[in-house]
């Protein structure tokens, strides 16, 4: 299993609308998580940046990745245009990884 | 059990110094956070923030977070002065709590 904790913008006045299509996630965006093997998958939000935390439990990331976006095409219509990466994103990122400096179980 | 998601700025200074630490935590570090109910906490960092997650088992959060604050005094000695809190942080907070936005399992 491998962890990744991920930062994203989020545009302020798309808050509200992102606050609650999280709330009530639609079903194929979870269906999609689960199949691409993604668990305790956590967004926080807070000062205008939203973080992702979730655990990896596949073994083959990239084409899970690739899958998830794929069968989550309708949703990020809805959800990439809150969004902003940021500014010390890498060219092509858009959540943009943290670096783990701890970890205990 | 709970989820926290925590934010605070490093210290640009003190940053290797920080992740030197958390390289190798003291054992009675890691010991007081089983203790006192804390499970798969992990710490990222980016752009001069670092970010907590963990889970709390326990039933009692306030009094768990003090004996935990107690018996990792002298770490704490070592990793308080690496971090400030963030501008938007309440009066007396250190690590700031973020909101939840989405979760899943």
């Amino acid at each position: 299993m491998k962890r990744y904790g991920k930062v994203i913008k989020i545009k302020p006045e798309k808050l509200d609308y992102y606050k609650k299509l999280h709330a009530e996630p639609w079903p194929e965006v979870i269906k999609a998580i689960n199949e691409c093997n993604v668990r305790n998958f956590s967004i926080y939000f807070r000062d205008g940046y939203l973080y992702s935390y979730y655990e990896y439990i596949g073994n083959n990331y990239d084409a899970d990745m690739r899958k998830m976006s794929e069968m989550t095409k309708e949703w990020l219509k809805e959800t990439n245009p809150c969004q902003v990466p940021v500014e010390t994103a890498k060219k092509g990122e858009w959540w943009a990884e943290m670096e783990e400096v701890f970890h205990t179980d």
